[in-house]
């Protein structure tokens, strides 16, 4: 569309926003000086984020960063020289020993359905164990859930098992069809293996048909070691595929081989800076994401954009000149993809520091234009972040909603620490989520500075009106 | 993230989105049945939705679609067909003239500054003469604005001028940013041309810096032919390397050669459908996007998604069995983007046949996450239309503002009409807009589907509730 005159109907948009609050809440901690604090936020955020750019060196330069590996440790070494470079008050890293998967050489996949070879894209999941050294090769049976599984116990035995219950297209939350699958990712080997099954494929965890693998974090529980069978995901073309020629031959053969392995676990850090609180300097306020990311893209989106959305919040109090009261801890934790060690560790040297910690929010949905904030916090506290609806609403974020914060703060939670969640739009999230597709070129800079933006405002009301 | 309760927190939302709203609004229309009848539309648009499919036939096999081009008749027919095999109650051609610009050869440009030469990316404005068969040499005067170039006058004779005034990030809403710009664009070379420049280079219209030259219409107004100069956009990295060379050396040469002419109006044609009403078949409801694009790109987003959109919301009326009471039409109008000869068409025969529109709604802001829709309407309707918005925030649509609704639709004004734009997140879209960067891979098929299950949600309750 050309027509310049639609610009000037935007105009009225942010001045109508607030209409839409109830005036009640109006009344409570809305005032002038906050929206104007706010929109100084956005602005420099917008006209001299820095945030795209620290992305493009993590993602680009460094890349995929898997627990316990160089590129990893790069990040860390990363993390601290520009939170140095940046001039917080303190920085520093937090030793955490983290486990160490390693994927080892590309993974091979085929099956064979009336003498024609179909190759099929497949990546080990994370914690699983390797194929023998020649790969694995059985007939397949398809399931849709664990429970189907069970109930075929020992029918499974010499079998690959097909897990393969898509994704929930109707569900407008793309996080929601995610938590409706993802058990048989996570538990799928766990509990095949111990009827003897010779391996376990999962369809990847995505809305889109395309051939590219999502990997992600698995676990055999408690299962002895000759039950520990190897898993892998599978396209979701591929995964069409094989049901489709599977309901034309029920006994075709599939074929695959990885040599994945896990290795002592590994030292690390989670990387910390902080601004020193003006009048609270003993009450802190965390903000993060996490550092490390599957090894398949680049980790742009999971967690990259979560990482210098967080250390761009410090840095835009810093550059509109707002002097906190309370002490503001940016943390870039650790292993939260496969094994939460940085965020354990962190919550646990809080408990023996005895540190007040009265805020905490995470960025790990990814870097998408912002649509709210979820939050875990006491009754006590409910209206007053609500009141604040009306401040945030002109920048899009409407969705305030009770519900889980972000895996690496929610060790700190107790009876009194409010804990947020920045939740930007989620349709394009699992397009990209443990992928080689999550790189850097699928994020745009405008939408990530506006997340960055939106969370530094939340923390900018949490220091200002909490106490 | 791999966080499978993250899932959990998303159930909160839906339910309580509706808490934002004045209980005064939600006594108004709003009813169990309306809310149950948008879920259905939403659910069929995301797990039974054609719009992504068919964007693929337009985008990938048709492709760019200038008014007057071999493809743009493709995309007439390709339309005719799809609507008959929809067995919509009617589906015709309506005949409109069009203007017939084409580009001919790739443009060429560069610049020499200090012995070294800068190939820059250049592409001609939509409307532009040639240049003369080897090009145009000269030396550059930059200018920000059409008032600095008016006040340079008789300065610019024989001066290639370089209009480089960019977007302002500081705009939440893109669209105010090239509202801001585009004057330079559409009125650039009428300017200087009156004062004897040699042609007019015009800083691309978007915020992203990158190496892709953004096209668009732009106008002599009622110069004499002999004022008439070759007007380009460069891109946006390249006008930044070149007002820096500038500010190094003011004399250095600027080239460039295009051969785009304009042809003799051709004909063409708006591609129209419709449902019969069955209470008030004499009263319409249009809704529409404009079918012709750019040459540059495939015009997947500018405005593939509107004309998609469209079709797909009459198609998920008859889905979901819901007899409209009055007509409801689609059309996709041709030549928006260098005449609005269609939509000047459509609103003329309307006119002559005495049609009695009552409501209109265009999609031409790209195929992004909802957001909600802008209203130009009289005020009898404000309090009805704002009654709406519990039913439609479950759904991401906060936005209902008063403005302009849509080029094609504008036509349609009168006393009594309501017309409506769909508006979409609008962070992305001046990535694309115009350029060549404009294809079917930078759409999400959910963010359209939601889009166009957005876009039936308005209609139904247009056609429930507006007399």
């Amino acid at each position: 569309m050309r027509n310049i005159f639609l610009a000037l109907s935007f105009l009225i948009v942010i001045s109508s926003c607030n209409k839409v609050k109830p005036a009640k809440q109006l009344a409570q901690t809305v005032n002038k000086a906050d929206s104007i604090t706010i929109k100084k936020i956005f602005n420099s955020a917008l006209t001299n984020g820095k945030s795209y750019q620290w992305l493009d060196a993590l993602s680009n330069d460094i890349g995929g960063r898997l627990s316990g590996s160089p590129e990893a440790q790069k990040a860390v070494e990363w993390g601290e020289n520009l939170m140095t470079e940046l001039n917080f008050n303190k920085v520093w890293l937090q030793p955490v020993m983290v486990p160490h998967w390693v994927r080892g050489e590309k993974e091979e996949a085929f099956f064979t359905s009336s003498n024609e070879k179909f190759n099929v894209p497949i990546c080990a999941l994370g914690g699983s164990v390797a194929t023998q050294k020649d790969g694995v090769l059985g007939e397949v049976i398809e399931v849709q859930s664990l429970e189907e599984a069970e109930q075929l116990g020992e029918k499974l035995r010499g079998k690959i098992v097909f897990f393969n219950r898509p994704f929930d297209d109707a569900l407008l939350l793309t996080f929601k069809a995610y938590g409706g699958c993802v058990d048989q990712r996570g538990g799928g080997a766990k509990v095949v293996g111990k009827f003897g099954a010779l391996g376990a494929i999962v369809r990847s965890m995505t809305h889109s048909i395309d051939d590219f693998p999502h990997t992600g974090a698995m676990s055999y529980g408690d299962l002895e070691e000759n039950q520990k069978i190897p898993t892998a995901a599978i396209s979701t073309k591929a995964a069409n595929l094989l049901s489709e020629k599977l309901k034309e031959n029920p006994s075709l053969k599939f074929y695959f081989k990885q040599s994945c392995k896990t290795l002592p676990d590994a030292p690390s850090f989670n990387v910390i800076g902080e601004i020193t609180g003006s009048e609270f300097p003993d009450k802190y306020i965390t903000v993060g994401g996490h550092l490390d990311s599957w090894d398949l893209g680049d980790g742009a989106h999971d967690d990259g954009t979560g990482i210098v959305q967080s250390i761009e919040v410090l840095r835009l109090l810093k550059l509109n000149n707002i002097q906190p009261k309370h002490t503001i801890r940016v943390v870039l934790f650790m292993n939260e993809e496969n094994g939460l060690r940085g965020g354990k560790k962190y919550a646990e040297e809080a408990k023996n520091n005895n540190e007040n910690h009265i805020a905490a929010l995470e960025s790990d949905s990814g870097g998408f234009t912002p649509r709210g904030f979820s939050f875990d916090i006491n009754s006590e506290n409910y209206d007053l972040f609500m009141s604040w609806k009306p401040l945030l609403a002109p920048y899009g974020l409407h969705d305030f909603d009770k519900g889980h914060s972000g895996a690496d703060i929610g060790p700190l939670k107790n009876e009194t620490i409010s804990l947020f969640g920045y939740r930007p739009d989620s349709q394009r999230y699992f397009d990209y989520h443990h992928a080689s597709t999550d790189t850097f070129d699928k994020v745009n800079k405008r939408e990530l500075e506006l997340g960055a933006a939106s969370m530094t405002s939340l923390v900018y009301l949490l220091d200002n009106y909490l106490n």
